[in-house]
């Protein structure tokens, strides 16, 4: 596959032009407002698969946004690869921290991209990382070299936990029945440091309310008398850690898979810097989860994050006022064997049970996903390790992922396939915050890479 | 003074017409954006009190919202009554809260008001209460009933803590000179229950910002590693309590005044139903300080509530997201003895004190200002009993308010004189909430009211 180098050097301009074009569209399936953007965003994607030599593209209609089906089968004897990926982008806000519009994207360079970077929502998370496939989809067939069957499943759902895609595996699996799974939408240790993903955490994501008094009431004449839903509220949710910032939700630990001290010691073996790693945050210190380090807090163990909190008065100056009730967004990551449900229904359980008299409480689950673990000895992990041989010219370091992509699980239970997780994000990328971007070295380099898998597994699987 | 309780009667559509004119303007002092409709509504007021028959009238610009000053001096050797009011308003937010929208005043009837109410933001507090008072004057001037002199002074900063008013009294001692300060701008305990506020709380009033990693992140890959501010935020705010709902900060009740258990079996003669108290405000149970009654928390006793807090995803929907910042407004009512100034450095050093690692934290001080009491036996406190015994038929119950206004305690330093607290509000105005209004009852009672204050205070104070 001596072209592949050459091919995106003649075509990098046309592939940033065509990604640029994907990011204007503001595809927030968080945010109803944004209906329309996402419902074309689709279309966009639809289209590129064609472009790219898909001979069947459906543009397959759910209870949400639609899910984008496509394949070209070869020989019904080769492997066949199904690649995932998503459509849909967070929501951009706090918008005065961009330094540029989130929906207008522009290439940077930065310290660790001197090729330049692209600013903008969804860069790397995931319409770049999931165009990268697109791009080398085209290269393949352009070159007739596509060694086996694709399909391709591109949802818009996945920022808001990928409801409707786990109705649609279960209704389609035979049309999706293939032997990998490859995703890219995780990130790699670093530029010369290149990784796979191998675990995941799970997710369970809940919204509460505290509701106190039938209206705001003036802090002055009721205050001191009832109960504030507010600090009620913070309150419930700072005994929800211990001192030790154990998480108290009786139940919570039973399920959780503990690493032996070989595998910490493996994991300890990742190149890491906590010095930089403050720095590159602008923090004095770590914090978490008394007798563990850093990359184990965000990997190998759960924890419980307020993700939002309002309440009462919060615009300009001061307004003495006793508010009728107070809001968080509470989500909760986990390991492997903890079922998102089961945690779900003990914070619910747990939650309600520690409200104090004079307030109601209501907890809304929002949505959630199971952890994912991968072997490192599957066919798939070998040939992506190859790949990235390849054309980094080093051995990948798997590594356990913090985040989570909560319909890998459900993947494996449905189509019995494993899950390959090529991610080329950094994590300074920005996902999910303002200035997210991706390295335009990344996304040329995965659209490099991604052939070679394809290469590697249909000559391993026979 | 037969022809008041008529003069009221012929002129009661004038009277709720004129107020309601005065309502429909947007003067919300803490809301830059309000800014033009805040000056407008001085001249309005301005030339209400010319009309009343002050022979000056002068609009005095300040730093920030002007005062107006207005005065009528028939004889220098007759007491001096000075007349405090304010003519902004507190925001009304949240306004889908509303039945009606608050600067477009109508007049229902509730259980009760079954004269009717003047429901607009600004209704009871102040606009309404102040208004009475011109009306007083216009009724005294217009019919030489006019026993004394009486200066004016009403400002547009109350509800942003006076700032530019002490300043004001301070540069202009003689020019308010006075024997005898009249606010209304407190309640009394039921429509046929008159009385007398003789305590106000002092205030202080905070915003905390909590600022963890410089940008935020995704609550996958760094949760559980970092300090997520808005989780830290919750957990010093609910340090500010014990389980008893004492307050923990060092020092905070060095200086509180302990009402004797004479004086406190004394308050609990006022006419209270902790069972109508709990189902106006649709809660099951009551909540604050051991060892002291629902009367007791909300008047003689410190209390220190969070105001607003907001941080992180607020939207609709879910982001995963660990916010860089958490914020809150937090204010503390405080009780004579108290200094705010004192308080409000204890404050700022201990909820510095107490941030963990990993976090910064920012204390910046709104406002705030001193409790107040006043003597029982004082010739303005008997002028202002024996005029509710005219026109309620029944001896007002002195009454500490858990309310503040800021500056009477400086009032008395600065003008040597003692303020009479004479309100016509209730509880259940909202002032501060959705839906305040204010009784048609209450506002014709006060304007009746008002006059016979004059007329006592003249008599009693030769």
């Amino acid at each position: 596959m001596k072209n592949i180098k050459s091919y995106v050097q003649e075509n990098k301009q046309r592939f940033l032009d065509e990604l640029i074009e994907l990011l204007k569209i503001p595809s927030i399936s968080a945010d109803s407002a944004y209906k329309e953007h996402t419902i074309n965003t689709a279309d966009v994607v639809a289209k590129s698969l064609k472009d790219a030599g898909c001979d069947v593209v459906e543009i397959c209609e759910t209870e949400g946004y639609p899910i984008i089906y496509a394949h070209k089968i070869i020989d019904k004897d080769l492997p066949t690869v199904l690649v995932y990926g998503h459509y849909d982008v967070q929501p951009p806000d706090p918008l005065n921290l961009w330094t540029s519009p989130p929906f207008e994207p522009v290439i940077k360079t930065t310290d660790l991209h001197p090729e330049g970077a692209i600013f903008a929502r969804g860069a790397c998370d995931d319409k770049g990382q999931m165009y990268m496939h697109v791009k080398a989809m085209e290269f393949m067939t352009k070159n007739n070299t596509l060694p086996c069957n694709v399909k391709f499943m591109i949802e818009g759902e996945e920022e808001v936990g990928s409801v409707n895609l786990g109705k649609f595996v279960k209704q389609n699996q035979d049309k999706l029945s293939n032997d990998v799974i490859l995703i890219s939408d995780t990130g790699m240790i670093a530029q010369d440091t290149p990784s796979i993903t191998t675990g995941l955490r799970g997710l369970s994501y809940v919204e509460v309310e505290v509701t106190g008094p039938n209206r705001d009431l003036h802090s002055g004449l009721y205050g001191g008398a009832v109960a504030n839903p507010i600090n009620v509220l913070t309150k419930m949710i700072a005994s929800l850690h211990d001192d030790n910032n154990h998480i108290t939700i009786p139940g919570f630990y039973d399920n959780v898979e503990e690493l032996s001290l070989d595998e910490r010691a493996q994991m300890a073996k990742a190149p890491f810097s906590l010095d930089k790693y403050k720095a590159a945050l602008d923090i004095d210190a770590v914090y978490g989860e008394e007798g563990y380090t850093t990359n184990e807090r965000n990997s190998i163990r759960p924890t419980l994050d307020v993700n939002g909190i309002w309440g009462g008065y919060t615009g300009e100056g001061a307004k003495t006022v006793i508010a009728s009730q107070a809001f968080a967004k509470i989500s909760m990551r986990l390991v492997p064997n903890q079922d998102w449900e089961n945690i779900t229904d003990l914070f619910k359980n747990h939650f309600e049970s520690i409200a104090p008299k004079g307030v109601k409480v209501k907890v809304t689950p929002h949505h959630g996903g199971q952890g994912y673990v991968t072997p490192i000895d599957s066919v798939g992990y070998q040939a992506a390790s190859k790949a990235y041989q390849e054309t980094f010219g080093k051995t990948p370091i798997p590594q356990r992922s913090g985040g989570s992509i909560p319909i890998v699980a459900l993947f494996e239970q449905e189509l019995k396939s494993k899950t390959i997780l090529m991610g080329f994000g950094l994590d300074s990328d920005a996902i999910h915050s303002p200035n997210e971007h991706f390295g335009v070295w990344n996304y040329l380099k995965g659209i490099e890479t991604i052939p070679y898998f394809y290469k590697y597994f249909t000559e391993m699987y026979k």
